[in-house]
């Protein structure tokens, strides 16, 4: 598969959420590979609530992990570093 | 879309799970993007017990990541900060 | 919504574990904040299996939460500050 | 309710992981406070394997947070106590 | 029950991910005790795709456990503690 | 079963990705060994949406763990390792 993941840092909390919903896409798009079958799949599951609640799911679980990798986008880090470096 | 969310952090507990309940709305936005869909949908699972409490449960996940960025509201963090800066 | 969650603390474990529950019950009443609906809806799910151990998952994520938020209740913690402090 | 959770703490990881599964019971018993309606339940779910690995599900998330409140019973760390002491 | 686990320690992330599986079968052995009826429901679903995932999920979250305990098997923790000791 | 995971460690965030969806594959293939059986089932949960929202989930779990494996791929450590050693 072509390059897709360099990084889980994002500039923004926002920017974070967008990239675990991409890792919740990548994580069904491995298993079923085929665009065709998985486009028509998507009508019927984007119109029932608990899909989408399971799909939301994978997003929080993702966001977890990046996050975690982005230190909750906590500024203060950044500020700190000025003094050590 | 819009920019709707800047921090992860918040003011008190509540507000943190206020913000968790947010992100768990936005996991479903961005699987379904369509208000009108999303509304038609929402009178059927807001009546049904398993996906209530599916629901709070990506609530609770989302929580586990917005408490850890808030250093769970330790106010003895803050207080600690007064003697070392 | 009124002040329901001004800490995460709490004294005990188990104090920890029925916050948790309370934490659980208000991702559901958030998602469907009609007291009469849940309650139409409690009778048959508390005779569900399968919504009982989904409803006993999401006290488990809380739980990990609360759980961090108190270091687990270590009480060794406590007894070194009276040496540091 | 009575008294039932006093510590996170186990001796070994298998009374943690007993720890574990009597947590995931209470997650149910909290919900469904009659014991003579969970009694009904339980020969169904118990011969019902996706009611059982979702049992098992519950277990494992409670076991997290147990082992993590235990330091997963890493002897090293009581031996170095022994010096620092 | 007998002495079944005697740590969260493995060699290799193999060993942990093996010991992963037997504390999920072992969630739903303390759940169904009788080996007869679990022999019973093995063949229907070990044949269920979902049961199978319901299955690796529990396996991925006791996994996360016994890496967390196995410090993710970093070998350069052990090589430092060479010259630590 | 023979040597198939030797390290969570991975030199990219998505090699580490790839790896969590083999961690998901084989928690299904220790459940169930024969290969014959998992691909007669293929088909049929690849063209499931549930089913594939489910093993997106598995794979989120299990980066979780490759990604704190990882330290989440932070350059930063292995830079400043140069100045420490």
């Amino acid at each position: 598969m072509e390059k897709w993941l360099r990084s889980l840092k994002t500039k923004t909390p926002q920017e974070g959420f967008e990239l675990a919903i991409t890792l919740a896409q990548k994580g069904v798009q491995y298993t079923q590979p085929s665009e065709k079958i998985r486009k028509k799949l998507r009508p019927k599951y984007a119109r029932n609530a608990r899909s989408l609640i399971s799909a939301s799911q994978v997003v929080a679980i993702n966001f977890q992990t990046i996050a975690a990798a982005n230190h909750y986008w906590e500024k203060n880090d950044d500020d700190l570093s000025q003094f050590l470096f």
